[in-house]
């Protein structure tokens, strides 16, 4: 073990977070452990009047205390951060849920894959050095079943998905409930005056509330039966704003591994799931290796795929070719599917006259397969076709946008809003079957036409959850669109959003190397965090206070582990005030003694709380005296 | 001159921007010549049935091309972009304005300065090495005039100021008039569907607009009449929202270049004004160097000078000093003073719950000025004689938001909208004096609170114009808060903001260096941009259609230089493809020659093209035999 260990260790990251360990809650309907990740605090220094500061200089110390708990957050970092567990690659990751799915009783291990393409690269033994070692046998619907979670939900049955999900969202309060062994109690007190969703009730979030949702269309749990390792997560506007991030292979990546941590790098820093846009030869093998060992759910748009498999040429492709690579993808254990099954023929010429035309791959690979027969996509034809397969395994749909805009110029056009209607008459098929489904978003869309996407989707669509890509408020700006993007994400997400794709600094440029995928997941969860504030989450401002109260107590290292990236907060302060003892200093790097504001308050409190009386009555009555006792004490303040 | 001119062409930077040139359009009420920037583009090649790409393959060469005209953006990089312009920071910028300002014929040339610090700084000899040498005599009203463009505006005046506003807030347009010798005609074409503020004449900005704005106090003119060498810019919601760059002195930094190229850095990416936030023993001199080499408004917070006469005791400042810091000041040709006359003794307790309590430094010295003497603030107490100074100089009020909240937990709360309120009652006293006034904003606001603020300030401040820092959106992403708060931003500025303060990554961690100036500022440009978008100014959208343009096309060269920051966007493209030859490719970098549906879209416009049938046409009707030879031809385009 040792010697497959030590490579991964190297290539894969798995530092823990600092101050921070992992947490595993326990489920209370069945039996599951919730990870979720736990960052301690130092106390707060109660200063006497005369508090720390004044009594160094008097050579007194304070030893008045108050401790701060410990802020549990919401983590997607899967197994990696904890250091009690092996991980191995080659092994890939616990197959958590595979109890939960085979203890429902309706599902069958397969004696063999079921897709002609899976089998011709399995009997291919060139592949053998490539291929992932502990190939499992793929799980299937027994005849007739459907495992899809809104079949479970829509029976009334609680899933263990569900349970471990209601746990996860109401982030830190199951901590508290851990240590108090009380339900939930705590929530009200911290939320006082916000008003979440309709929808949601006041307070935390139950199993029956995320059964609801999901039962109603308006979440999804993406879970493929045959991806039981993912830790389950839930997308839908009533809960936490997700985000995506999308990864590639690259011709140059040596090693599996390094294709891994790639996935493993962009969980690390907040992605709620992963698409895998690898294209080339093997990705066939190069997807069942990121799939085994993600914690997060996968999503692939297998029409690229399916068009290299006809050496690219559209006009080549075939629904028979399609659904093998529909059922190929599935059975590795796909989450979710990108389906650009609103492409229609008589959308095509609407776009010709565009800035840009069409800018989905996707899209254009349809608008031209029906270009070339002149026939309807065969997406839409056989979209009941494939919703039996997606309920076979419960692989969710995304439905893509193939005609998104993209350019300001475009936004909000015949073309985007036609196929946004299709794409809603296509989620009521979906349902029919109980197959679980998202709507894919623009794109590029200035402010002022935002909301009306928003509402335009929940109009047509039936209020199934929004996933956008951005939108990018601006073009002008090149090499920053993670930034031009995150303005209309944080925006389009108070709106209703519930899934953000990410963009990186090399959007239209070129291809994100580790830092691009790391700014753009930072990028992402601060507009995912801004809008689940605004949107008044139960679960949101509590970190945002827990921060903002150790920055004004001077607590610096509480403030860099409480941060999205601990480690570049840090290194940022250092780069100014390198010194450990500048991280105890009790004034603010930027402005020195003399004129570190939040000094200076921290004195005019102090000072009240010296006088014994509450500060607010202190500083309401008799300012006359205490105006003189401060100028006395007052000019020593600053020296 | 030579050896002079050497070392600040180190430290300086001038390098004009690609494909760019410095253009100068003549005014015509008045002899005056602004400054725009002149960025060129490529031609379109014009694909016939057998295009480019195929005549490639085929040994043919497409000779049809288009030309695209060139792009006029507005330009705040001042004369250091013109490689014509004779640049010696020891003798300072031409002073553009003096004829301007004399030939008004109501000021006086002085003696000597006026205030007692800056004639004991003249006085010391230890000083002269560190002295700007060709000091100017300072300028004031004469008796009983004012100077202030507020002043001349209800006077019905439209001032050389206000022309050149006009001319440059109308960006590419008067090129195109310079070309077409038409006046502003091209407008209303390019903008039809825009719906601009209420108070814009749709089309374009007239210099006649700009005086009505001005006078009606929703539009300020920063411009001291001792700071001729600045390029007149405008600060109202009716115009492109602006944005400010604060800068200070390092401890470190040896050289006056060195503190002069931060404002030329600055200026460069875009800062439309600096505030020089400098502390320390020399800002006096330091500040003399920085406005005689700013092309842009500078504004300063006297209160910071004035606490350090004071050995930073706040409890020892008084109105004496403090008026004497503002004549010191004034006469050196600061454009805005920051002053925080709204921090009332009775809202200083309402901050003692808060979560991060004061965090605007002037707020918190003037709060502990109140608590030390229990008196009302000498600011607000002698208000009107700060006035008399402000319209002897035409300095313009930034009224600051000493109470601005510090946190999430702490926005929109009693404190901060009570100072509001007084800083709407000292508005109408300064426009009693004719004296041009901005009103600060906050600071730390969730999205859902922000417009809130934007219409709380249009309300009590009689539509004065905004000028907000951020407000970042979170608290949670220390490292970040140029992204934080550039959602607010981008928020507020399209609900009417006038100017965005911008925020660098360091933010409350530590000194931001050149690169985090460049990220503050360009992300700033990226905020006020699409607020311009989202508000349809009229001048806005035309960079990004052409930018998109060109993305679509492929010129990658006009797509990088028509970029905000082409350096970066070329970096990024080289990073991935490095060749001269990628730059010309018919294909995204980032999908390669199969997967770039840009590329797909054009395949189809260039397949119907080839028909020698308008598009729409071709592909509504007769798609049946169409389809058929594109399957012919069509297989051969992914080759």
């Amino acid at each position: 073990m040792k010697t497959e260990k030590i490579p991964n260790e190297q290539i894969i990251t798995r530092t823990p977070f600092p101050a921070s360990r992992k947490i595993y809650v326990k489920g209370q309907l069945h039996e599951i452990e919730v990870a979720m990740r736990e960052i301690s605090l130092t106390d707060t220094k109660i200063h006497n009047g005369f508090g720390e500061r004044f009594g160094e200089r008097f050579g007194e110390r304070s030893n008045l205390t108050e401790p701060n708990p410990p802020v549990t957050v919401y983590d997607t970092s899967g197994p990696y951060t904890d250091p009690d567990m092996h991980i191995d690659v080659k092994a890939g990751l616990p197959r958590l849920r595979e109890k939960w799915i085979t203890g429902r009783q309706d599902v069958e291990q397969l004696e063999q894959i079921s897709s002609d393409y899976g089998q011709q690269r399995l009997a291919d033994s060139k592949l053998d050095t490539l291929r992932f070692e502990h190939l499992n046998k793929p799980y299937r619907a027994v005849k007739g079943a459907n495992v899809s979670q809104m079949h479970y939900a829509k029976k009334g049955i609680i899933t263990a998905e569900m349970e471990y999900i209601a746990i996860r969202e109401n982030q830190r309060i199951d901590l508290l409930n851990a240590q108090l062994g009380k339900q939930y109690e705590v929530m009200n007190h911290q939320h006082k005056g916000h008003s979440f969703g309709a929808n949601t009730p006041k307070g935390y979030i139950t199993p029956e509330f995320v059964r609801a949702e999901v039962a109603a269309g308006r979440a999804v749990i993406p879970c493929n039966i045959n991806h039981p390792e993912l830790e389950p997560m839930v997308i839908g506007r009533n809960f936490l704003v997700k985000i995506n991030a999308n990864i590639g292979n690259s011709a140059v990546t040596s090693s599996i591994e390094e294709e891994v941590e790639k996935a493993v790098w962009a969980c690390r820093w907040g992605a709620d799931t992963i698409m895998d846009l690898s294209t080339g030869k093997n990705i066939h093998e190069t997807r069942e290796w990121i799939i085994r060992n993600s914690p997060v759910p996968i999503g692939t748009v297998p029409i690229y795929q399916a068009l290299e498999k006809v050496n690219g040429k559209a006009e080549d492709l075939t629904w028979e070719l399609f659904r093998d690579t529909l059922i190929e993808q599935a059975e590795q254990g796909v989450d979710y599917f990108t389906i650009h099954a609103g492409v229609l023929l008589r959308y095509v010429p609407l776009t010709a006259k565009r800035v840009t035309g069409i800018v989905s791959r996707g899209g254009s690979i349809m608008a031209k397969w029906c270009l070339a027969h002149h026939k309807e996509n065969f997406l839409y034809t056989h979209f009941e076709e494939i919703c039996e397969i997606m309920k076979a395994y419960d692989v969710a749909f995304s439905l893509g946008d193939g005609l998104r805009p993209g350019c300001i110029a475009d936004a909000n056009d015949e073309a985007q809003f036609g196929e946004l209607e299709t794409l809603g008459e296509l989620t009521k098929i979906a349902w029919k079957h109980d197959v679980q489904t998202i709507i894919e978003g623009p794109g590029h869309v200035p402010m002022h036409l935002i909301k009306e996407n928003m509402e335009k989707q929940l109009e047509h669509c039936a209020e199934a959850p929004f996933y956008t890509l951005g939108p990018l408020t601006t073009d002008i700006a090149p090499g920053y669109d993670h930034i031009t993007s995150a303005i209309g994400a944080a925006m389009i997400g108070w709106f209703g959003t519930a899934m953000l794709c990410y963009v990186t600094p090399k959007e239209h440029l070129g291809l994100p190397n580790k830092k691009d995928v790391k700014d753009g997941v930072i990028t992402y969860k601060i507009a995912a965090h801004a809008a689940d504030l605004a949107k008044g989450h139960p679960g949101a401002q509590y970190r945002d206070n827990a921060l903002s109260k150790a920055r004004f107590e001077f607590r610096w290292e509480d403030q860099f582990n409480l941060a999205l990236d601990p480690d570049t907060a840090r290194e940022f302060h250092d780069e100014t005030l390198p010194a450990d003892g500048a991280k105890i200093a009790h004034f603010c790097s930027m402005c020195g003694p003399n004129f570190c504001s939040m000094k200076i308050t921290q004195d005019v409190r102090e000072y009240a709380a010296k006088q014994g009386v509450d500060e607010q009555v202190a500083l309401e009555k008799g300012m006359a005296e205490k105006s003189k006792e401060f100028t006395e004490k007052g000019s020593e303040i600053y020296l």
